[in-house]
């Protein structure tokens, strides 16, 4: 269909290409680049007027410089007339930004949304929001995908013996998601119920479940310093868990991320390609899973006009 | 007046702390960090309840980054129940960018228009916007403050002979600016006027009025590679200038223009620090002057209702 245009930012160029390479068209010719100042310069190379316009753009980090240029391009495509202009954002960044846990917060979860709608964004497909309500931030449709099935594909393919194996969630925020996984691999899960006992005295970490004996699977959202599933998988390790696997869809992997894996008891850390991981992240425990075929597939059913959500049965 | 809050953010702050101790208040308390990850933090340490808040804040390079800190502390300041939100931006970025020049170009000086619009900006006090036509890109109050009379002010007190006196503009885009500033200088002005004779033939130097002779001052708003005042220092020197000074309102100063201004001809580069200016640039030749009295007017005059126009009689 010529009124199908894919374009790429400078996020996930890799996973841009395996997206039109799965839908079976080329990537939209634009080139992004910086001016000498630093200021964001958007070419587009061929005419739009008239298309379902997607955009492959995570604003993973340097956050700013991967949502500015998203800002851009929208409004470059809103003025070349196109038709429709969907953004696919992998990894949704200032998620955890959500909401007022203190006074004077901002929530840059919901100004993300307000600036995407104001530069012209039409519709949205999105992966594992860190809250299923920031769909409600935004006024346009949204298709929410869910990395669930692909880790689950992922972890069925090393044949575990089902009796032996316990999915376990690092909080009380990531039992849904936890369950989801268990139901896959008809597993049990656990949770990792932490509780600080008074103010100022250190976090207990006890275990709802059992995990003795046991192969476990912890399941995050995002790891990004890896201090949740670290010492998560620990805890797990002192309550008797014989192996420890863990997986999340967006490894945003900050600061000391690696370090703490590489030393942990952690023997697989099993994530998906919402966020390109720079070359050095990628060691040996990093399993990388891609997440092309369900956005491709998620694009061709919007495009169709067909319903997404068979797409998670 | 206690409903006065005067914020800085990380831009600029030195220019904050000068306009805030011309008014006589504080600066109020607020932290703006990074996560991890590289998203921005915001904590506003101090209620605003009720307050008429200033942010102060250019946005200068690294520009994603401090539009995003500005959009960002909007949208904590509305949530936490402003009055006015009042952006004070010295340097607006992405001010070039303020037309389709080519086909399918983003307008992008206005979609930052409509995202300061969009988390809540009440009313913009700005400086030498690159074209004043981008005052319409915003339905928001706008003071529009000018810099050239602080830039006519240091010439002024150089006492230059006026009879030998030229203010030149390097292209014809700058010649009402080169006009106000001769006018409070009593001095002609001069235009260089480039012409590229034929496609693809390097473009010719023509200088339209009288430098021979003369002190010359450049003036442009901007100065960004000084690709442009260099050539322009060039050619009234080959026609005879005998002294060539340059001023702008905004010193972007990227990539070779350091060193092509060390290069050239131009004793002195007047000037503001309505972006702040990095610690390598103040060379010999970089005289900085401060807008804080001009600013620090300008809110006194808006929180008092008062007109800021007279501000450049
Ligand atoms: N980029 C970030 N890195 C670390 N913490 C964050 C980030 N963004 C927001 N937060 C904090 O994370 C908390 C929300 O996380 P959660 O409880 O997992 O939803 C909030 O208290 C935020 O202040
Ligand atoms: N940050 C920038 N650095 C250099 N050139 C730019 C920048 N932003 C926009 N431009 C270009 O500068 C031209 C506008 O400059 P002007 O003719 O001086 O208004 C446009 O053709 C833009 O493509």
């Amino acid at each position: 269909d010529p009124n199908l245009k894919i374009f790429s930012l400078n996020s996930n160029p890799g996973l841009a290409q395996e997206i039109v390479d799965f839908i079976g068209v080329e990537l939209g010719k634009c080139s992004v680049t910086r001016f000498s100042d630093g200021e964001v310069q958007i070419n587009i190379e061929e005419s739009i007027r008239g298309c379902d316009v997607y955009i492959v753009q995570s604003t993973s980090g340097p956050v700013n410089e991967h949502l500015m240029e998203l800002l851009i391009m929208i409004d470059a495509l809103k003025r070349a007339s196109a038709k429709t202009i969907n953004v696919v954002i992998p990894y949704y960044g200032y998620a955890r930004q959500d909401r007022k846990a203190r006074a004077r917060e901002p929530i840059t979860a919901k100004l993300v949304a307000n600036l995407l709608e104001t530069a012209g964004t039409t519709r949205l497909i999105t992966l594992d929001l860190h809250a299923p309500q920031i769909q409600g931030f935004f006024d346009v449709p949204i298709d929410h995908l869910l990395g669930v099935p692909i880790l689950g594909e992922y972890f069925k393919g090393k044949g575990f013996d089902k009796e032996n194996l316990v999915i376990v969630s690092p909080d009380h925020g990531g039992v849904t998601r936890a369950r989801k996984l268990a139901d896959r691999l008809k597993a049990p899960i656990a949770i990792i119920d932490k509780r600080r006992p008074r103010p100022n005295v250190s976090e207990v970490m006890n275990i709802v479940g059992n995990v003795d004996g046991k192969i476990a699977i912890l399941i995050d959202d995002i790891i990004d310093t890896a201090g949740t599933i670290t010492l998560a998988a620990k805890a797990i390790t002192e309550s008797g868990a014989k192996e420890v696997y863990a997986c999340c869809t967006h490894p945003v992997l900050s600061g000391p991320a690696l370090e703490r894996i590489g030393n942990s008891i952690i023997k697989e850390l099993v994530v998906t390609n919402s966020i390109a991981l720079a070359p050095e992240k990628k060691t040996d425990k990093v399993v990388e899973l891609s997440v092309a075929p369900l956005i491709g597939e998620a694009i061709i059913r919007v495009h169709e006009e067909q319903s997404v959500s068979t797409l998670f049965d």
